[in-house]
């Protein structure tokens, strides 16, 4: 697929003015990056002020779908207005002899364009399903679906990632030549999101055991490695 | 010091519209979420559309410095502009009998304010080492300090802790009373950032062992618990 797909494209908004060496220009990067990740940031726009709100999301396509909940002051802002969506992990801190070059190791997407709420009813129920599946798979299916009272009050924006860009930092650090030699420790601090072992709700039914799709989280989850 | 801290504001638009339960008002808890964050998102305005940029940070009292770049078309806007930095931390996925339920547990900070490029060298000296010691304590004073030159190169941006929002979401799915029943597994899956072993520089001078503030991290950062 990622050698059919466009390249990303570099509009004046996405092209990189600093670090141009993190760019990363395949499409499959930016599906790598969103396809990993659990939470994005949501920008819009709110009386003339940047308003940044954390949700879940899921990736169909060319296509980022948002949750938000018809009440959500921050989902009513993006509806048929620029937003911004980032998604960020955190993969290390960057230690090197001089603070200068102390760094952060990170895979970041940002896609930019006119978000529309979702209005369509199946659309709606196909990108929600999507979200759940995304976070954990074999999830829709296991518990009980929407009812149409439930859609109702659940909202949904739609984004397309026709402008987007990547950056991706991996690695040691970069000291100058110069600092070599410094009697400093310099390496990576590695990190990552980890997952616990699942803890039952209190009231769960006592004859109810943990599901395999469950029991193999997060291994169930698309973790598509970064091109070279 | 959170006893004689002012609570924190709510304004229109830091009040909560929705899950007001999950609302914290204790300027600790606003501390607490932001002490323990490793990036945050940064949400500036360029040409009416919005922009979201993760960086690193660190909170000094009731200001917050960010760290960023000369040449960060995002940093240039947000020096004395409207900004919002949010900080999520995702705690967990929770997993619900009905699809509705579904949540995620997960403690975000949002801060609104105009934002100032600190043009002090003192200031932004001090501002760099609070940020670099809220990532890794005792780092600063391991390693080489900057250069004039190499902060000349480095910007910060302030802001102030006035106006900002808390919202905390913690334990098990919240089920309806009608769906208990169900035949669905329900609980959390809880998830954290983890660290691995420190990666030393393949450059390293090879006498040169692993010291005790970065052997102690992250026990060494500061993780100060919520308000109950």
């Amino acid at each position: 697929m990622s050698t059919e797909a466009e390249p990303l494209s570099a509009t004046g908004r996405t092209r990189l003015r600093r670090h141009k060496e993190r760019s990363r220009t395949d499409r499959a990067d930016l599906y790598a990056v969103l396809d990993a990740g659990l939470i994005c940031h949501l920008g819009v726009v709110v009386d003339g002020a940047p308003r940044v709100l954390p949700t879940t999301y899921a990736r169909d396509g060319d296509t980022l779908y948002l949750h938000g909940s018809s009440a959500n002051a921050g989902f009513g802002a993006g509806d048929g207005h620029e937003v911004c969506v980032t998604v960020t992990h955190f993969d290390g801190l960057v230690l090197a002899r001089s603070v200068f070059s102390h760094s952060v190791n990170y895979r970041s997407a940002m896609v930019l364009g006119t978000a529309v709420v979702v209005r369509d009813d199946a659309e709606r129920r196909h990108a929600l399903r999507a979200i759940v599946e995304h976070l954990v798979p074999g999830q829709w299916d296991a518990a009980r679906p929407p009812t149409a009272k439930e859609m109702a009050a659940t909202s949904v924006l739609a984004l397309s990632l026709a402008e987007a860009s990547v950056k991706v930092r991996t690695g040691p650090p970069a000291d100058e030549d110069g600092d070599l030699d410094l009697n400093v420790w310099a390496g990576v601090l590695p990190a990552a999101v980890s997952f616990g072992a699942p803890v039952p709700d209190p009231a769960l039914r006592p004859d109810i055991t943990v599901p395999g799709h469950i029991r193999r989280f997060p291994a169930t989850r698309a973790e598509p490695p970064l091109s070279e």
